[in-house]
């Protein structure tokens, strides 16, 4: 048996001034309240608050970050128990399916997935040898049998974990009525909607028109004009907000802003319904909703976020018959400064407008987005996304961003999970290496310790609570 | 009060062994003289030799690397004091401007500004305590009285500065009165011009027109063809080179050359005049006119400069309002193999020819600058330039660019700065980071030490003289 | 005289901690043999088995990556014997270049060809003093001398290289006549031919008629329909198979994969054979080809290669004079995921299939490159490429990729080289920049040291031999 445990030290650099002062900061703020405003929680699963199944059902099968690496090397979904869209029967035998993902844990080595899940193992379910295909079924025991007892049914570790306040993320059309049921459970765990109408945005996804039916019964009217369909993205926004929403969020493979005309805007939307849109017109609906959000945020104060540039279902086998989310979606190349110019200019210096940008191309971090943010009041930079929440890849933010726009207008961190019981360990993470990274500046210095104390606050609490008006 | 002072070993790696080389590296070359071969200091400073008037005024209005990040954060450029084009009123209390400053220093902490303050607060002015909104006013006086004093006048700054030889920015219609003035003031400082005919070049720019005739007019002669214009460039070029000019220097959207025959270039810059010029003629007009400044360089031996890729005046509303360089110019995406095709292949392997080439894109650095430069004779890259003129940035120019083009095909460094007191603190932050990259690569042997004693001294000194003919 | 002498601990970080576990690692796989799957040593050397020449016919006229940077610096090719096409007369006293080589050694310090000569000249040849002006000589008649022994044959370096396997890249139409005289020898060197179509694939390349019969006549049939060509693909691909062959490469500008219909690919192919074929022809035809290759290594098992991005003989001046492969091939920004679409949907998800990519653009490793790899079973990521096979290229290919793809999406190291007494300091940087990477790993103890010995002998033997269907 291999025994595990986590080191104090993990991810500081090893000479022994720096480590020492990146302790010194870490401690300062390791535990500080968890402030969560973006991320893909089921809000289902802290409404009912049932135990949680087992290993394999929690862990693995709804976590595309972890079976895309065990896909990649060659293992069927079928045999993770990734269940297909027609039903056709996958694995169901769950220590089989652990005990594949323990042999191939090695894959892991070096990767944020491997890093989370090992402070998910020894910090919450105080796993204390190393997972692989020996250990496998001792670990799962230990895990199922700690799954069983209150202490970690999801209320329970909402607060052992310290969140202060968790947000979903809802479609425009949802009835939340999971946030509402917590709310009449009389639970005081602070969880928060986010509006996100990508649904109803892409003319040309399948299923558009029946999204659009389902938004206007939402909204209680009935969506025939272009009009119509932005009352009724104000009068849910209006709903959200009341059942304590602070944001909304966009997924768009650009960032293209540009306003039409009211006709233009109407044209378009008429052919969306009698499905006879182009691509062409698509794209220029998803640029002019841009600016439509823009101008509601300023007008209802909703913090927008813009999350762009992923080739959605890249593989479309894989997407024919298992669905979305499956791991096979690939950044693309994208470009901020033509592209957010409409918005900017026409909303970029409100005082009660925010936009929050996020990328999945690094090279526009001191391209483009530092420049940005360290001008326009209203832009603040997300943190790093997807495959770049990473240890490396946030070292790769920071260095890249701080210098132009100043940690200053950036927002802190968002652990973007659906894997509810890995986000004290993607906290950590961040805490981590940007305790690091001031260290870092402390003992060249460059920054003072008294500087080093506020930002690293800053980053870990402060920035995310201003940003997201949550303060 | 929270005292100040610079650390001497700041920007060095932490660790004893690097220190120690990066100290000895740096010792070798800080007290070498100042040469700065591209900037925007202001000739009349210098040609009239006048007292600063005030630390804001100094400091704070005249730079938006300091005031963009201000803006950022929501403070209006009116209550910074920076002049509106219309003549509206602003804030005119420099002490009340000077305290907003000092209350959002701690904005700057980890930034190349944050940097460049301090050095000068401390080297130049010998401030001792940190900059807050407690001891705004106490610095204020503190640096206001100095700048009373004879030795802070600024011909005796550039001597204490020990500067070799400074180099303005000048429009090509310019008379250079202020460079004639010094000159004739019997003065031993060496200042020279740099030839920047952006103005005449850009056939769509408001006023393009009216800056022909100005050209005509400082050349002499009626401009009505093409062919005159080229002719009045040469004699510009010309005029400059007889006031001590070296170089040239072009600010480009995008740095395509393509060559046009005589009659397209007719055609379009009629239509110029006609002010019917469409933008496609404008592009083609500047790709042209990269292929003729080429060409002269190669006859009168100018060093040419292309400066490319930064969207101007991003933010319509403060351009209409504050006009140009107020923080919101924003880099491009840039592309240099196919755009440079056309140039290196008609003038990159002349002996006399040398173009020093600038971006704001690091994509291109590893990717497009440091192979081409590793090849062509011609070509030498420019520092890395404006908002990654920092301390990582400056790492990240080193690291992707040496191994591919060597020390030797690169110019040393450029302080590009209208700031005068900060020159120095800018030549000091970069020889730093050359020591330090250097003694990176020496403790761990890749280069020893006889090598990057002479590697520091041609990045701190040798090169800059060499590739702009200084020497 | 200066001494010389390669340091042990060359490349590693200079903290004790790191280095101390970066040469226990480094220790550990520094005398596997070197797996060579992809590169450029001509096999005549090894089939012949002359004595090389002299130090300048051995080290630097064929080698580009050391020529070009002289060239850079304003020294003529004709002076460094670099033969002309039509045959007009160049420097032929060997000495004499050899002299202008080593007075500008300095040039390349701190670059990877510096680094492989040092390590050449130290490991391979005994050289004990640094190369200059003053040494130049006395190195040249050292190396000279040696260079005349039986110990320095071809195949007693490939013997004390301990080469287990060596790749070489070879025409689609070529008759392998040398790896066939290797085999008839009785030498039991394991040298494979790679399949590389180029010459036969661009349909606007000049020759390429001339290319297609050659390749006709080596599949024994007349080619002329598509319907042919492609059997005769097939049919040589059987034949380089026969001969050990275990993959196949093909350079093109771009990664674009796109199928055409078949009577599509047959009017483009025959507008090719009628002269008539456009720019867009042949980049169709091309995105074609890397379908139908595709195919057929799903079909026959050979392992496929893509090497894009390269801009090749970017300066018409030296290839009109000297040819191809004279340092002037530039990248080109690349684009993956759009690209390989088509590609990765038909063939991705193949069990029997295996792509490995390779990129000259840095920005598509963590945005593109690693994503796609960490997805599709079929594809792996080939190691940093020809400007990026340095230290820090390494080093910002593993911090880029590891963290999405992990190492087991990547297939250890190519030396790419036709300089064939360079092969074990290629390999010999890449084991110490592998291990200095997961050195810094566990002292950060992101991983432990029994992940980080079985990462290191994957990346420097086994994932080689697996990705290259070796084992």
């Amino acid at each position: 048996m291999q025994t595990f445990q986590l080191h104090p030290s993990r991810f500081f650099e090893s000479d022994a001034q720096t480590r020492k002062v990146a302790h010194e900061l870490y401690d300062s703020v390791k535990d500080l309240p968890i402030v969560s405003p973006h991320g893909h929680v089921d809000p289902k699963l802290l409404a009912e608050n049932a135990p949680f199944p087992d290993p394999t059902e929690l862990i693995i099968i709804p976590d595309h970050y972890i079976f895309r690496l065990l896909y990649s090397q060659g293992i069927a979904l079928e045999s993770l128990g990734i269940p297909t869209k027609d039903g056709a029967p996958v694995e169901n035998d769950h220590r089989k399916i652990w005990q594949i993902f323990a042999e191939h844990f090695y894959l892991y080595a070096g990767t944020p997935t491997g890093a989370w899940l090992a402070h998910e193992f020894a910090e919450v379910f105080g796993v204390t040898e190393k997972l692989n295909g020996e250990s496998a079924m001792r670990i799962y025991d230990h895990i199922h049998q700690k799954l069983q007892s209150p202490e970690f049914l999801p209320r329970a570790l909402f607060e052992r974990f310290n969140i202060e306040v968790l947000t979903t993320t809802d479609g425009a059309a949802d009835s939340l009525e999971y946030h509402q049921q917590m709310r009449n459970s009389g639970w005081l765990g602070h969880v928060v909607p986010c509006f996100r109408p990508d649904a109803v945005v892409n003319l040309l996804a399948p299923g558009w028109k029946n999204e659009i039916t389902r938004l206007g019964d939402a909204a209680d009217m009935e969506i025939t004009s272009f009009k119509n369909f932005i009352r009724a993205l104000e009068v849910r926004r209006e709903f959200f907000k009341s059942m304590g929403a602070v944001s909304t969020d966009q997924g768009v493979a650009s960032p293209h802003t540009h306003e039409l005309s009211e006709s233009e805007a109407e044209a378009i939307f008429q052919r969306g319904l009698h499905e006879q849109a182009s691509e062409k017109d698509a794209a220029a609906f998803t640029a002019h909703i841009l600016m439509e959000m823009a101008r509601m945020s300023v007008d209802d104060g909703l913090v927008m976020q813009i999350h762009p540039g992923s080739f959605r279902n890249h593989n479309q086998r894989i997407f024919d018959r298992f669905g979305p989310d499956k791991g096979c979606d690939i950044p693309l190349q994208t470009e901020y400064t033509k592209n957010l110019h409409a918005l900017l200019n026409k909303f970029g210096n409100e005082k009660n407008f925010r936009l929050i940008v996020f990328t999945l191309d690094e090279a526009t971090y001191s391209r483009e987005l530092a420049p940005l943010a360290g001008h326009y009041p209203a832009l603040k930079l997300g943190p790093p996304w997807w495959f770049h929440d990473s240890f490396e890849g946030m070292m790769r933010f920071r260095e890249r961003v701080t210098e132009t726009a100043s940690i200053y207008n950036t927002v802190g961190f968002n652990d973007d999970t659906r894997a509810f019981p890995s986000i004290p360990a993607r906290h950590d993470l961040a805490r981590r290496v940007d305790a690091n990274f001031l260290a870092r500046q402390v003992v060249r210095h460059i920054i003072d310790m008294a500087d080093a104390r506020q930002m690293v606050k800053a980053l870990a609490y402060d920035l995310v609570k201003k940003a997201y008006k949550l303060d």
